[in-house]
């Protein structure tokens, strides 16, 4: 398979088939591993990192829980692929500005994966669709122990595994969810959540992880804590802390529905004509457009119209995909132009599609 | 017939069905008419404005080139159906604001009329589709004629006809034309015409005439000087100087599409989109949505959307239309609401039905 391919059939964790999906997109897990007595990736020379490669590579095709997979060698890559697999979230921006000797393996469905080299050893990360936390670390953590069994991972019993940063010693983990929070965004109450949120050692990130901006009112959340804790303890707080801001949305939303409910449906609606009808939209506009309707879909207020291809929306707006998909590169102006016509054609077939 | 039974059937006018029907809309003849002997309304006893009613109406029965009519008493008509019967281009805003001893004689198909005891005891008018001021003026000169031989107007042969105010001494016509000019606005060039058109002696209003606000680049253009002219050569002037800014306007359209494309069908259909799907609109947003997919339609943008459609919007989605069509009060908020699910159901039967 060619990364390329890969454009034809979205990931599984798309799918909008978990628990809380009108709020919660996905739920991710990720593991950082280093193998024993060779240097973190940083420190590392370029026979070092081939070997760690190489070994991982080896590794992971005798790994059941990973089931088939691809391997691909960043170094063969070119950056539009790199940014394609960004967009998958299969890829950490890192592997963007520096491919060589790095390298990922990403199982058929998309819900598995391991990043070779970023700024551990492995990143072993899993997916799953809506709130299931619990599964996704399950799986994630089936590939953990094959993988640990044949590569031997650094870990001290005071210390617990050993990473490149600090911030990630002793379970590695980092859980998050991908959440949608208009009715908080609206409700103006999100600063004051987010601010408690942070008080209580978790993060709060853009749709792209570190660094990016919010847009479309969709969140990242995650643990900070990965030391002095179980890995079920880390599942556990994080599950229960999201629990109370799936009320919290669901309240603002239901405030929103009773006390403004007809400017809530003309946004809502006027998002989704937009989105029928544009001939040139940005990035940003679109992930705006898509989360007014997606608050309309999980509302009731639009009908006929899937989670599911508004999860997928999400991805395949974004630039690489857009290219990807024309098989060409474009500027900014014409992935404007062919951002608004695949939404046009995705909208209208999904609309059509259901009230048939 | 009662005036509610009026908003069932648009005007014929409103059926694009004239010349340069993608700029022009309509082509309106005015002539201001004084009964001989008789008093201006504003000097007259209330006993002289009712002969002036009575004898108006008997007049109207036995003229041919009125055809079936229907007389409406104003003092009897509440404000709304005023209200509603200006939206219709009908009758003045003075008719609004004082009723009593006015009264309106329409046709059936509403593309001749006379206001009674307005500025003048009568003010003739007759309307066409699209740019055809002839026509419409030699129906006004039949009413003219025949009204004049058994009502005997106050006319000299030094001033012409003599009306109220003298303005519109002399032929007592104003010649007007109902134009939509996107393109000149756009390009920004059309404070230069309308200065041009002024020192030309022409004037230029809103859709609801004098005093109205310029809305959806719809402007209404008409004569100044109605003294010293014959009403052939008032009609010729303003005939030449319509053709001309015409022309203006195929250019700054056809430019806008050489250098501007794509921004320009993402106006158009964006603005599709929000009529199509919007829940609350008001009248001057609407004006605006109408005026991009009017232009869409005149350039082959949109297709399967027809400019009588378009036309018959500019006057259904007025406030007081909207009211009639639901058959209540309503404030300005439901009024919003009111039209924008008219918006929806036209727009969405429109393209309907001819796609079909």
């Amino acid at each position: 398979m060619q990364i390329r391919d890969m454009v034809k059939k979205p990931a599984k964790w798309l799918d909008a088939a978990g628990d809380e999906k009108e709020i919660v997109l996905s739920s991710r897990i990720r593991m950082a591993r280093n193998i024993e007595d060779r240097r973190f990736p940083q420190n590392a020379e370029k026979e070092e990192l081939a070997a760690v490669l190489e070994q991982t590579r080896s590794a992971a095709d005798k790994t059941s829980a990973l089931g088939t997979c691809h391997y691909f060698p960043m170094g063969n890559v070119s950056s539009l692929d790199r940014q394609f697999l960004a967009e998958r979230h299969l890829v950490s921006r890192e592997f963007l500005f520096n491919s060589s000797n790095r390298g990922l393996i990403v199982n058929a469905g998309e819900d598995l994966c391991v990043m070779i080299n970023e700024e551990d050893h492995l990143r072993i990360q899993s997916f799953g669709a809506g709130f299931n936390l619990r599964q996704a670390y399950d799986r994630a953590d089936r590939v953990d122990s094959e993988l640990s069994r044949q590569l031997g991972f650094a870990f001290t019993d005071r210390l617990g595994h050993l990473t490149a940063c600090p911030t990630n010693l002793g379970t590695g983990l980092r859980a998050s969810l991908l959440i949608h929070l208009p009715g908080l965004v609206h409700s103006k109450e999100i600063n004051k959540l987010l601010d408690s949120l942070r008080q209580l050692h978790h993060s709060i990130r853009g749709l792209y992880g570190e660094g990016t901006e919010v847009m479309g009112n969709f969140f990242q959340l995650s643990n900070n804590v990965t030391l002095g804790l179980s890995e079920d303890v880390i599942v556990s707080n994080l599950k229960e802390m999201v629990l109370k801001v799936i009320g919290f949305e669901r309240r603002a939303r239901e405030m929103l529905f009773r006390k403004a409910r007809s400017l809530l449906e003309d946004k809502v609606w006027r998002a989704y004509g937009l989105l029928c009808h544009s001939r040139s939209v940005s990035t940003k506009e679109a992930l705006s457009l898509i989360s007014a309707v997606r608050l309309g879909v999980g509302m009731g207020i639009v009908k006929n119209l899937s989670l599911k291809t508004l999860n997928e929306l999400l991805v395949y707006i974004q630039p690489a995909h857009l290219q990807m998909r024309e098989g060409r590169s474009m500027d900014a102006h014409q992935r404007d132009v062919a951002r608004a016509d695949y939404l046009r054609h995705k909208l209208s077939g999904d609309m059509h599609q259901e009230e048939e």
